[in-house]
Order: C-alpha cells, then sequence, then structure tokens
C-alpha cells in the first residue's frame, strides 16, 4: 500500500489496528488512510473471507487473521464488532497489548464497555470508548466510506480517572477524521441514545413486525401502499440484526425506561382517540410540529431524511 | 389564464372545481391545468388570503372565495380539506351541484365521506370518494407541485351501487395526472392505511412528545444527536395537524386495532429484551429485514427515504 503517502504527512497514530471491518471499521480505515491518521495501519477480522476482501480493497497496510499479532504493536486498537463480543475479544487481545496502548470501540451502549472490559483490563493500558453517531443500513467491507463521519457527532465517554493525553489522543483522532467530539458519562449516553436511536429502532422494527403478520391486510398491500409513512420504518428495521440485538440486551434499562414512557404517552393518546378528544390530539401535533422547525432551526437537518444513511460514498 | 392553450387538448372534464387550496388542492390544479384535463378550472378557499394567492399563482381559471358560486357549473368537485369539514362543505354545496356533477375528495379516511355526506346526498350527485397516497410535510398554496402524484398510486373507493361511467371518469382523471389507481371498499382502505400511514404518524408523533417531555435528557441533546434515527421521526410529526386530527377522530375503530397490536407485539418486544432473549429478538430483526427486501424488490423503494415527501417540485 501507499506506504510512502502516509510518510509524508504527520500521523496522529504511529500504528493503529482496526478490529472487525464492516461498514464503521472500513469507514475508518478509509478515513484514516486518507487523512494519513497514521503511519502504519492493521486491519483484522474473524472471518477469513472478510480479511481477503480487505487486502484487495487495499486501506489497510496489513491485514492480519490472527487478532494476537493484529494488535500487538498498536498504539490505538479500535473494536467495531458487536458489543456482544466484547469480553471474548478483549480478553483474547489484552496479554498482546503493548504497555500505553489506547483500547477504543464503536459501540452503540457505553456502560457495557466498561462492564465487558474491566475484569480484564491491564492498568497500563488506556480504555477510551467512543461512540460515532453515524451509520447506514448496509454492512461488510465494502460499505464503507472515508467521509461517514464528516460532520457528525462522536461521542467520547471516557472514565471519570482516564488519562487525559489518552483522551486527547482519541478525540483528536475522531476530529481528524470530520466527526464533532462531546465527552459524556457512558451513563448519560446511554439514555441520550436510548432515545434518540435505540427505541426509535426499536419502534420501527415492531411495526413492520406488525404489519407482517396481519391477516386482514395483505403484505402485497401493505407493500404497496407503503409510500404513505410505513415505508422509511422499513429501512431502519433493515438494520444489522447483530448488532442490534446486542445493543438493546445491553442498553436494558434505559431502553425500558424510555420504552415505558412512550408506552405510557401512547396509552394516553390512544385514549384521546377512543374519547374524541380532537383539542388533545391537535395540541401534541402542534408541538410536535415546533420541535421539528427547532432542529431545523438548529442545523441538525439536511433537504433528505436519512437515519444518517443517505451520505455519498467517497472514494479514499 | 391559458384558457386558450387548454382549448387545443381534449379535457376529461368541461369544468373542474377544486375546494381547498392546499398542498393537495394545489397539486391539482397545478396538473390539471398542466396536462389540460379541465376545459375551465374554478378554485375556491375559505380563506380570502389563499384565494387572493391563488390568483396570483394563476393556476385556476377563476378563483371564487363563495363555494355556492364555485361549484355551480361543475362536472367535478374535488374536496381538499380536512375531513372534518366534509359535513358542513358537503351541506353548503349540496343544493349548488348541477345534475349529473361528480363529487369527489382526497381525504386519508375513506368511510367517513359516507357518513358525512349520504344524509345529504342528492340522488342526482355522483359521490366517488379518492384518496392520493402522496404529501409532503409541507401546506398551503404554494406547496403544491404538478408531479406530486406521479407513479404514487390513488385508491378509490365508490359505493357498490356507484354509476360506472362517474367512477371511470374520476378514475382516469387520477391516471391523467400520473397516478396508479387501485379500487377497494372505503372500510378496506381504512384498515390498510391505518397500518401503512396512520399507525406510523401515530408513533413518530408520540416519541417526538416523549423525548420534548424528558428532565434526564436535555431538548439539546434529543436535537443534537437526533441523527441515530430520531430525526426522521420529526419529519412525519411535523405533518398538517388539522388534517391528522381529522385523520385520527375518523378512523377511530381501524387507527385502535392496529395500535392495539402493534403495543402487544411491543410488549412482547420489551419482555424479550428483559429477560434478555438474544435468539427473540434476532429472529425478529432478520423477519423485518426481508420485508424490507421484498419492498425493494418489488420496486416501492426510491433512493431517498422519504416517507413521500421528496419529490422535487417541478412548475406548471
Amino acid at each position: 500500500m501507499d506506504r510512502l503517502e502516509s510518510k509524508l504527512a504527520k500521523p496522529v497514530i504511529q500504528t493503529l489496528a482496526v478490529i472487525g471491518i464492516g461498514l464503521i471499521g472500513s469507514s475508518i480505515l478509509h478515513a484514516a488512510r486518507k487523512r494519513r491518521l497514521a503511519a502504519r495501519i492493521v486491519a483484522s477480522d474473524k472471518s477469513q473471507a472478510v480479511c481477503d476482501r480487505a487486502v484487495e480493497i487495499g486501506f489497510a497496510d496489513e491485514v492480519i487473521a490472527d487478532i494476537a499479532l493484529a494488535v500487538r504493536d498498536a498504539d490505538l486498537v479500535i473494536m467495531c464488532i458487536p458489543v456482544g463480543e466484547y469480553a471474548r475479544v478483549g480478553a483474547a487481545i489484552m496479554p498482546h497489548l503493548k504497555p500505553g496502548a489506547i483500547l477504543s470501540d464503536v459501540g452503540s451502549v457505553k456502560a457495557c464497555v466498561f462492564t465487558a472490559l474491566d475484569p480484564v483490563l491491564r492498568e497500563d493500558v488506556h480504555l477510551i470508548p467512543a461512540h460515532p453517531v453515524a451509520g447506514t443500513e448496509y454492512s461488510g467491507p465494502d460499505a464503507g466510506f472515508a467521509s461517514l463521519f464528516i460532520n457528525r457527532w462522536c461521542i467520547i465517554t471516557p472514565a471519570l480517572n482516564a488519562s487525559a493525553a489518552a483522551t486527547a489522543r482519541v478525540r483528536s483522532f475522531w476530529e481528524e477524521m470530520g466527526a464533532n467530539v462531546e465527552a459524556m458519562s457512558a451513563d448519560h449516553h446511554d439514555l441520550v441514545l436510548a432515545i434518540t436511536s435505540h427505541v426509535p429502532h426499536l419502534i420501527a422494527y415492531n411495526i413492520v413486525g406488525t404489519a407482517a403478520d396481519l391477516e386482514e391486510v395483505t403484505q402485497s398491500e401493505v407493500i404497496k401502499f407503503s409510500a404513505g409513512g410505513f415505508r422509511d420504518f422499513t429501512r431502519i428495521a433493515a438494520s444489522d440484526p447483530t448488532m442490534w440485538r446486542d445493543v438493546f440486551l445491553n442498553n436494558k434499562s434505559a431502553v425500558l425506561e424510555m420504552l415505558g414512557r412512550f408506552t405510557e404517552d401512547l396509552t394516553a393518546l390512544q385514549r384521546m382517540i377512543r374519547r374524541g378528544d380532537g383539542d388533545g390530539l391537535f395540541n401534541l401535533f402542534t408541538r410536535t410540529r415546533a420541535i421539528r422547525r427547532s432542529i431545523i432551526d438548529l442545523g441538525q437537518e439536511t433537504a433528505a431524511p436519512d437515519f444518517g444513511r443517505q451520505r455519498a460514498p467517497e472514494k479514499s
């Protein structure tokens, strides 16, 4: 690969290791290479087919299937795997990390990162979890693109006693990839994402399932008339099943808490409909319209309602 | 206006009257004029300001605020107003319709059209309800565009004893505007739309309301991290409050029925999360992914997940 090109810039990281070459892993590889964020980039995946494909794409200096070898010289290791695999992979790589290495991730749930890794964490390894709030409904090594993180938020959740220098390196790594970085506690992250991401995904999965099970309305009718609102729920409900299973299993209490409130509110809305309370419905619908307006006013809306999925792939 | 231009073609309708000049009404006016579907086009709105604006836009031959005068010579009258106003407007225009006139509408609920209009319907007037499954979250006379109905479905729900000739005229009117037309009973329409449109809107309104009321998560955080899925629910929840209030008040039983199933399924999903049933979650998430695929396979998906809202305005 273009080692020479990398050496021309001043890399943030000497050796970067990306574990898991799916949508996010491959996007990091594209972006890190394009922006010369590491002098040497190593990629690893448990699937030999994915490793072979990564060699063909050529966005890493080395593709090493054996994760113990892959992480050996890394200054920054980023796990881009379902959160349910953290404990197993963490235990497997821990003895092989070099002293002072930074271990990070990209998971959509954050408190569980500490639960999974604290039992095996070495004192001379810095754990700095991160969550780029970005994605598409596509998966695999060919799904990634270098611009995925541009102008998207990346939330980092370092522990209170985390090394300031290690935290700063992870922050600047994400900023170099184009993201806006915000730090918060893992617990607060999990609460915020429960309402802005996890519960929306859950109700999208749910309504698609409900529609699939109807007998009075055929599947063909659901599909034909899906433009009335349903269709876009199917997009969100096409996201990676393993990743989302692990999100819900690992953010149980915040999801159940937010889901409880959602259901309470829905029950109240159902009561308004049953009782014909037009004023109550009108007031809610007016209030939600105003919230939409403030999202637009604050520049958090793009022309396309994309669930974060419509950024055009850019070749790195 | 260009009466001459209209006369060059063979119009489907001699005089068309559009009552209510909002998004759908103005889109019909643009499309009917562009495609020369009527020799004479009359528009009417209860708001004088909207009538004045319609004169400026110039998509009707005449804008007549008085609906009794507006419908007087019409062969086809299309009510483009919230369904809650049908009884009042229907009673007001009925004595002034000419014998043999066709009365139609564009409402998102259909059984209530008969409930509202049957008591005042003259025997020599043909009621042929229609519902174009199309829209955007914008409202008013400037929101319309001629291409809104192209390749969208329009559902017509004539009564069993409806005139075949009148039904055919309404069907061809919509086909001329670019829509695919399907006929079904009003009750079945209301059931299909409850799951493909009404309940999706309801849960979108609901989650936006839930998020607005949180104390642990600030509005600013909800807005900032809304790209994780929440943001697009706010788009759907920005739709016209009056229209949607009337939809829920007038499709009560189908909405409550579908909402009941949605809630049952959500309760089962909540139980899976609470019990840590990873296999159950994985199975549902895999099943919903397959449904998404069949929507794409059947050509009912466009690149943009648009809730039917992203068709670029085309000047007529």
